[in-house]
């Protein structure tokens, strides 16, 4: 099957399976190869790389190999983002995606290092897969570092917890949203196309999933979450709960997902990339403000 | 004054410098930004970005961009491994480069985070170097890979400490060997010359480095070595020392560095190499054996 015949769900499964399967035996310790499959299957909503891919598909999609290989590498940064973030010396997290942690089931040493590999392999999946296409290599990385490395990227986002006094907005920004960011302009530019008019989507749409996140974690119970709740207010972390109230964060993620929707660019694949953005939006609202918005 | 005017430790020193301060204000977090530079300098030896730098220098370096790139690249990738290392997950150590550790420093956190931010600055480094030769970027990301990641990479090494059964020569070649290995191929690359002649002297160096470290770590004092030492016996470690005694550590070594001397291939540059390769052995012998040996 092509990959343009395949469903975005399965395009990604098959290309974290293959960077997996690729580095399992011939020298990685066992433990720490399964402590990495472990970190990224069973997959949550893939929210992130089906988003590239969308963008990549209403880019035109003339290079699938390259969207493939940008929506691994930005779901294997997430990934690695969540075991590191769920350390003892971060979140101490007992529970992930509804299962025990990495670092509960495998150890601390092989969590830290399951974190570096996924790192590391987000850039190699980029290298391999833009073998057809070599140019569009570089912005592709800096893309990504942008969403994940210095000065604005989730490794920023999540030292910015380490500081006492945080701008509250600029922390989400870098946490969730940079991400986001560049899994839209990564879309973009695997299909070939200009970044920039991505940016907006991207930024909009991590704003949003970061008001529901807030959201969730309030109002939610763990089961719906797939990880603790109530974690914001006892780590007493920065929330949009905490400074707009419940309502308030509701009101605001609907202002966030209309302004998404506004943003996309005119395009071929523009209307499909509209339903999309807004069946996602209705996925994140937590159950008892879709009751109550019904 | 151009970069090949410069010192080779001149040359490693402005790239890494300049490849820091971007990445500092702007939205980096204080503390993280102060982490990361305090993980890059003062620098150890410098000895992995020396020898890329060096094989560039052999192969010709005609784009000595994108050579400090690559040096820089992995170095960055060195003291990445030595941030994570160091967490008390791992060896628990107190000093490196002869002053307090990142994490005793900086706490936890921040020592987790600056060695993913420097993993992902690495990875940049390639992608900003290579504009002037984009062909050269992906196989500079590949060979990298190889050096840090799975399967045969730092990071394998490192994690075959949480295994029961252990191959002591794969581990050495996995948390040591593998980034000589990248470096000196990483050289290669840089200077637009193919890289597999250059592998054996990377091997050859690499284990050569570990016979040493492992020498140091028996017979030196904490002084001498910059880190803690006796570390191999009461962390149970793996050592060379352990499996062929002093004397025999002390033999296989200068076997190595004849063995990396003879591997250098014919080129422009070979006898100045070879005079690189023989200083450096000298430098790495602790002062015991120099000292019987002369």
């Amino acid at each position: 099957m092509s990959s343009k015949a395949m469903s975005s769900q399965a395009r990604i499964e098959t290309a974290l399976e293959a960077l997996i399967a690729r580095v399992e035996g011939d020298g990685t310790p066992p433990g720490l190869a399964a402590a990495v499959r472990y970190a990224v299957f069973p997959g949550g909503a893939r929210v992130r790389p089906s988003l590239c891919l969308a963008v990549a598909e209403a880019c035109g999609d003339d290079q699938p190999g390259v969207a493939n290989a940008a929506a691994a590498a930005v779901e294997l940064m997430h990934c690695a983002s969540l075991v590191h973030d769920d350390l003892p010396c971060f979140d101490d997290a007992d529970t992930r995606r509804g299962k025990p942690s990495v670092h509960l089931t495998f150890g601390e040493p092989r969590a830290v290092l399951a974190g570096d590999a996924l790192i590391v392999l987000a850039f190699d999946a980029l290298a391999q897969g833009c073998a057809t296409a070599p140019q569009r290599l570089a912005p592709l990385i800096r893309t990504l570092v942008q969403g994940v490395g210095l000065p604005r990227g989730i490794v920023s986002g999540q030292a910015w917890e380490s500081e006492t006094e945080v701008d509250v907005s600029l922390y989400h920004q870098m946490k969730t949203g940079a991400l986001f960011v560049a899994a839209t302009r990564a879309g973009a530019i695997a299909a070939g196309q200009s970044p920039a008019p991505w940016t907006a989507l991207g930024d909009a749409l991590g704003a949003a999933y970061q008001a529901a996140d807030d959201l969730l974690d309030a109002v939610a119970d763990a089961d719906e979450g797939g990880k603790p709740t109530g974690r914001d207010v006892a780590l007493s972390r920065p929330s949009l709960v905490a400074s707009l109230g419940l309502r308030g964060a509701y009101e605001h993620l609907r202002g966030l997902v209309d302004q998404a929707v506004a943003s996309i660019p005119d395009c071929a694949g523009a209307s499909g990339l509209r339903e999309i953005v807004q069946a996602q939006a209705v996925r994140l609202t937590p159950k008892q403000f879709s009751r109550s918005a019904a």
